[in-house]
């Protein structure tokens, strides 16, 4: 066990300085984006007053935006903060972040294909990161993305015992990231989940699929062995669902509009 | 396995030009009610931003109403698409139309019986499709209409390993209109389920309650041995119900017309 | 099997005449109790469009009153009807009435105590109905009068194999009713529950309670063997609770006004 | 059996009077806080027309602040009396008050540490408190405050068989302060669970949580042996939490007063 991966017991939101370099002012429909992406999240029951959702700078790709530390169901524009991959802020203004943007960072760095990624405790999910009979995998076309397995971040492999269990720093973030591999989920055990994707959409619509599909392998879970989706299946119906996030997207966004 | 399961991997929706026959008016109380139908299901959480709900042309039996490719909640009576039972659009106008209309086509093409078809996605049945331990069938009154056993779809029977799992054509839509024989309800392994009724109202009612004797079911298998209805009590008590439907159907429309 | 439970095959609700008795009028606030009663059993989700509740006449025990055949969320003043205890109408005026209404009647008749009763198919309580490895009994204070165990009533015991599990009838219904005996609830197998109390405002406390009972003890079954309320307990707590009805039948009734 | 523990049959709630000793005017905003407590407590379903949370006084620790006996989600500023630790009233004007007071009374004699209680009949929590098999205890980092065990207050233990389960005086409560000892949370055999904790938003946090916790338990229980928080990943995670719960606190209360 690493002590490098032991920080001063910081806040879970930290105050810390915006560092001095100058930040690039995103395209304001990717912010209104995020913005939406987390009232969705919280209106889907993904995240609660905890979880978050970023996205990579659209016009610096060692950048990324995330909201300051606060519930998800309260973000607007001006909460949005550009961050570099170290986690450092550039426009947080003295404002808390969160503890947890090591996870958004190092995800980043290591996955050059990953344009969004969504941080949550949602709850059918949990159970799956604390057992080993059963793995979460694919039971239906439309979490396919999923795949045959999901990799578990076990903290104790790297902080060892009496870890807060936070992702707090950035060796611990790489740690997540390489646990997640090329993946597009990585458990994290007695934690949450992470979820990865090529862009904001895709991200939102994995980590609200993803839940679906846990609830569901529960139910069947119980009642007997489970026919799940093959490594074949998985791929086929992934490629095909990655086309119709915009029907979802577009009634969840009206939903947190108001206007449905 | 026949290759002629296999289509070109088109979207999942597509944009194909409608056909150059011509269209014939259906009556706007029909086309009312196939919209509220859409909403129905929505708020009954049968559908989520997937899922579609059909029924077949009142004037033109070779024909069938089916949105356009969008959330039923969504659904306005400008969006509803004229059909050919090949599942060719007339009145699409160029909007994309759900990949999966062969599901209705073909069932309208081989039961003659059948005047409205839902297909979903909704979570409770899904466990069901995916496990051989435990069968589909009711386990009270007011789903009778499924009877002591839902056939399931099986789609590596037609298509082979690595299908995307969606009835993308004639072919694989005739299979399943195959498997579902003469039933009201037939499980899609690792997808979902497709029900048919008689008219839109049974319909909807039917998708309601499948959904509901699934969950009761799940709950009593935890139980213990469960005690059915048997197959007279089913169809006593399918044909009592089936006059209920409007009691349902009239306070399920009130409550998405906002009157309740 | 006596054929006599062989009513001839009524629509399960019957457009039939009053009968030409003269009609009592009951106090309006009885009558406004009963609507808001019908609204808190469809808000707290122990009815849904099916189902019905009853109160005794005030001013004539050998009468009840009970909406026509709708759906409980809709039931105004007006739509409130007289019957006898044998389910004749006498205040229908040619509107269709529950064919279950021998539910009531018939438990009006056999028990003296009870003045009010809601029949449901609240959905966590079909389970204990239908197996028998568990059997329906109090688990916290709030359900104790369940007491240690729950009659089912098993049509198949009166009607023989292949009714449509409804209570469509005199004899019927008075079967129900010695099944009940002297308790406050009485399971129906593959078909829902029936509750009585001796008032309008305990029926629905149980009838809420009741399936709130239900859903722990799925819960705690599952978890291993479950430590219940003890005969003396039930007694206790229950005679305890009854005094708490107000607390919740106010709160529950300011829901439905809108004003909370 | 000490019979010291049998009170007279009381009624719930009790209309006693005021005892004649002078109050003192707590800080505004604590009643406020404590009035956003019992409504945000109804809105995260922990309480439904029963349970209460209760806070010490701000400015006397021998007296503490508590609704009186209505249901959570109607009180009002005007509604908080102020209560010794034995449970007498000193501003109830004669209006009826919780039986069970005594579970705060007694637990703020016996915790110095304790500022804020909450007792609830969360439906998730019940099944623990009720079976030998399972024991609550973290699962997840946001409920790390658990810990790995929590006691079970059996009240046959004090009051023997036949009780009503009610913590109807200062013996009772006294019992079940011991048996909480100095952690979070004691479950009540039968009954609920009671929450104590620093401050009042803690105590609202921990409510919530020890709800979603058991939630997560009984799916993760029903998938295999779980792999739990260990007793110092629950010290160091129950730090870092305690600094989070601003943020829950925020958007609760938003949602309470219409502004989410």
């Amino acid at each position: 066990m690493s002590t490098s991966y032991h920080s001063d017991a910081a806040a879970p939101s930290s105050m810390i300085a915006d560092i001095n370099v100058e930040a690039t002012a995103p395209d304001p429909r990717l912010v209104a984006d995020l913005v939406a992406a987390n009232h969705i999240l919280f209106d889907q029951n993904v995240v609660d007053a905890f979880g978050h959702v970023s996205v990579r700078h659209d016009k610096r790709p060692d950048r990324f935006l995330l909201a300051r530390s606060m519930a998800p169901a309260l973000v607007t524009a001006a909460d949005i903060v550009e961050f570099d991959l170290d986690g450092n802020p550039l426009t947080a203004g003295g404002r808390p972040v969160y503890l947890e943007r090591f996870i958004h960072g190092e995800i980043y760095r290591a996955r050059t294909d990953v344009a969004a990624i969504v941080h949550s405790h949602s709850h059918a999910v949990i159970p799956f990161g604390v057992v080993n009979a059963h793995h979460l995998r694919a039971i239906f076309h439309m979490s396919a993305f999923i795949g045959t397995e999901t990799p578990i971040f076990e903290i104790r492999d790297h902080a060892g015992d009496g870890s807060d269990l936070l992702i707090r720093n950035g060796p611990l973030g790489a740690a997540l990231a390489q646990r997640l591999g090329a993946r597009p989920v990585v458990l994290m055990r007695g934690h949450g989940v992470t979820v990865a994707a090529p862009d904001l959409r895709q991200a939102v619509f994995r980590a609200v699929y993803v839940d679906v599909n846990a609830r569901l392998q529960v139910q069947a879970i119980g009642l007997g062995a489970v026919n799940y989706l093959t490594d074949a299946e998985g791929r086929a119906a992934a490629a095909a669902n990655a086309t119709q996030i915009g029907r979802a997207w577009d009634m969840w966004k009206m939903r947190v509009e108001g206007k449905l």
